[in-house]
């Protein structure tokens, strides 16, 4: 009989090209199909909740295939993670409705972003943060953070060649806390668009450095103007956090 | 004129064989005396506060080398960081007194451990944490950690090839933190013998675990017998965190 098993999947994304399958088959999608080949036999096709970028990580993505395999549901995880390179990790395997489709039924998700505030870059989260030196105004950007929640056509925040036909998006919640040399950015949202989160936070670091006023971030959403809002941080600081259903 | 420079480094020692210089050159020493001779022209040798084991990370080792270069001392930490490999960064470059000696006038030291306890390992953290998937009894555990304030002979707790003759150690400070699946460690003292802190945290863990009681901790650190405290906790879990002067 055939069921359909939903992953919880973390990965590391700096030795990948990203979620989705490439030709060239070093992409985290082309890596749990062939761990799942291993294990099962049988060619599946993942679906994701979506593409990350290369070097994007994922405390949760999730994805789900049909398989005919008699391996109890939950166990998928241990096996699989015994076959996985360690920096792609099973965190939970489950079985769901046959009309569970990880993309389509996802109601929202929650991205979070690194940036390390120093004079000097880290060594130890090289890899999980992106290092800005600059003084950073923090009252203001956690202001302007606030500034984006709601119901916006997000085009102005969409990398170009995106083929997207609608660009209305809903911010739930936005977070913007300091600890130490460390500010996270959580924002929560229906859906996003192409490098929508990270040209946000390159926006808020726009604003952190004065570049950009706090009170224009509505106007600029309005513009739908690219080059109006700040640049795309780079992938290394972006976590898929969770994906909610 | 020869001055006395003093270095706060920052590393993920993954990818070494600890700091103390090896015959193969791939000790974390060995890179920053390269990176000095390739800026200055001079082989210094680097006195590093300690030896941290192959693994082992750091946010504040201390190293002080001297030098007759012409190079402000505190423009040493940039000018070192376009050249070290990204896991290696020089947090602070400063000059101090000739007699300053990164480890014998060292007055302290703050170890942490990082523990994930969880199912499953971390992806994104496989190589700074340890991963125990045993339900751990966190208040027993937090309790034990006090037992080690104070001043014993930690022989028992010591790895076994020392070569040191006074084992008697003061701990000044532990503390134990549980969030999420992150069991944080910190244990503050004058000083250290070889894997003690190692020692001491398979010691916690047998504790959580209940194979050792909270109120036996006295009695094995009286004992002085290797044998009765817990197993050497693996390397990647353990950061140094602060030398104190």
């Amino acid at each position: 009989m055939e069921r359909n098993i939903k992953l919880i999947i973390e990965y590391d994304g700096t030795n990948y090209n990203g979620w989705q399958s490439q030709m060239n088959g070093t992409a985290i999608q082309d890596i749990v199909e062939g761990a799942l080949f291993q294990l099962t036999g049988e060619k599946v096709n993942l679906t994701g909740s979506g593409r990350t970028d290369s070097g994007v990580h994922a405390y949760g993505q999730v994805a789900n295939f049909f398989s005919t395999s008699s391996i109890p549901a939950e166990k998928f995880s241990f096996a699989l993670n015994t076959i996985l390179p360690k920096d792609i990790i099973i965190k939970k395997s489950l079985e769901v409705g046959s009309e569970f489709h990880a993309r389509f039924s996802a109601k929202g998700k929650k991205y979070r972003y690194l940036i390390y505030n120093s004079t000097h870059p880290s060594a130890l989260l090289r890899n999980r943060t992106f290092h800005v030196f600059y003084n950073l105004n923090i009252a203001a950007m956690k202001e302007a953070s606030s500034h984006f929640i709601g119901t916006y056509n997000f085009e102005g925040f969409m990398a170009k060649g995106s083929q997207v036909k609608n660009t209305v998006r809903t911010i739930r919640e936005t977070s913007l806390v300091k600890r130490d040399e460390i500010i996270q950015i959580e924002i929560t949202g229906d859906g996003f668009l192409y490098n929508m989160v990270r040209i946000i936070v390159g926006t808020l670091i726009d604003v952190g450095i004065g570049r950009i006023k706090t009170q224009d971030i509505s106007n600029i959403i309005r513009s739908c103007d690219r080059k109006l809002a700040g640049r795309t941080a780079p992938p290394q600081g972006l976590y898929l956090v969770e994906v909610y259903y």
